[in-house]
């Protein structure tokens, strides 16, 4: 089956936007996966066909290049395409472009799908490998590893969240894109304000659940920062983002 | 100038339903808002003139009425009318319907204009008026008024929310619609997934700012739900809300 590209435009209204009229990461990140979803819907194995199968994707990784963010107003296009597949491992690629067709962001992505019965991730069903990816190949593809971080040092910054009821899911599980929100949110005011994500490595590691307080915790040198999500003594996930 | 009503459909995303697949509150919200700041573009007085004027639209009440939230990837339509205005307050209605016309929700709204240099209210500018407004009328409409409750009980529902950097839109405040979340949120989660709003009043009286750590306070009577959100000493919002 060749390589199927989809895509979707989207105007970004003022609720996705911060206070310099950005779209937030997170927003940006939702309209990204809503696309590979209506690209699965196009094929009629869109999430209501998962739930039937009880099954659903999670994106375990991303990786992120940001040449900038889209502003209020403004109309976008997202592309994605399904690159290649293992036995557990979906790759999808995503692009989002202005109406003048700059490229303004570019992500690489890891899928696996669960069963809802044991939360566990199985192997990917045919059905769906069938239909979605371009080509089998065996081999589990590398994305740029989040270093190793002294987090035992006194000058980290903590913001603790408590996991809401409008964070969960239909997926009954938090939506991802929580996590860029709780990540960034837990840096300074005044670094937010004047700098914008340029790259992210994102690494989901368990999941976390209604009423959990997590730890956003925080390492900000320069233009770079780590981050982790802890759930008391488990990892939730972790990033290095590099900022502009 | 004759009433004008305006329509958008949207289809309802993953990233905004709970975990039953329904639609948030806050989100149904934002998309009404957004369709009243696409009339006010479509008649060349949208966003980017009131930001050449120096002033932008802040909501003060909502009166919603919810037949039923929409479910996950369902097409709804949204319809908006200015119905009329006076000297300060410009009223005005929002209606959803499913895709058989099935009316799923009526709003009714009352709004003033800012100036944003004094962050205070200003006589609405008549280049507004005349192109939103139907009919000028000197009076104050009357909406429900929110109940006096006593707070002083020992048995209040409490939460604590700090304000997020993500939560403070382009007209540099909270955007209204996350006053929804906190209000919800701080009901048990039990009762939370077993009832739905059925009809809720809603009055803004102070500004948050980031960092402020709000207390969402709450009493539940049966089917009746009360809430203040507190900002220190001062009443940032109140509401009432019924359930089914």
């Amino acid at each position: 089956m060749s390589v199927q590209d989809y895509s979707e435009t989207f105007t970004v209204p003022f609720y996705e936007c911060d206070a310099a009229g950005t779209l937030h990461l997170s927003a940006l990140m939702n309209h990204l996966v809503l696309c590979s979803e209506q690209q699965l819907t196009s094929l009629d194995v869109g999430p209501k066909f998962m739930l039937s199968l009880g099954m659903g994707w999670v994106t375990t990784q991303y990786q992120i290049e940001i040449t900038r963010l889209p502003q209020l107003h403004e109309q976008v296009r997202v592309v994605t395409r399904a690159t290649q597949y293992n036995k557990f491992f979906c790759y999808r690629d995503f692009w989002l472009y202005d109406d003048q067709d700059n490229e303004l962001a570019f992500v690489r992505s890891v899928w696996v799908v669960i069963s809802f019965a044991t939360r566990k991730m199985v192997h990917l069903p045919e059905v769906l490998t069938a239909k979605i990816a371009s080509e089998f190949k065996p081999e589990v593809v590398r994305f740029p590893r989040i270093p190793k971080v002294d987090w035992t040092k006194a000058d980290n910054l903590n913001k603790v969240f408590r996991v809401r009821y409008f964070d969960i899911d239909t997926n009954h599980h938090v939506n991802n894109a929580h996590y860029f929100d709780w990540m960034l949110d837990s840096l300074p005011l005044a670094f937010l304000k004047s700098h914008t994500v340029k790259s992210m490595s994102i690494k989901y590691d368990n999941e976390v659940t209604y009423g959990d307080e997590i730890v956003s915790r925080a390492q900000l040198n320069e233009l770079t920062s780590h981050h982790q999500i802890r759930n008391g003594e488990q990892l939730a996930a972790e990033a290095t983002i590099t900022w502009q």
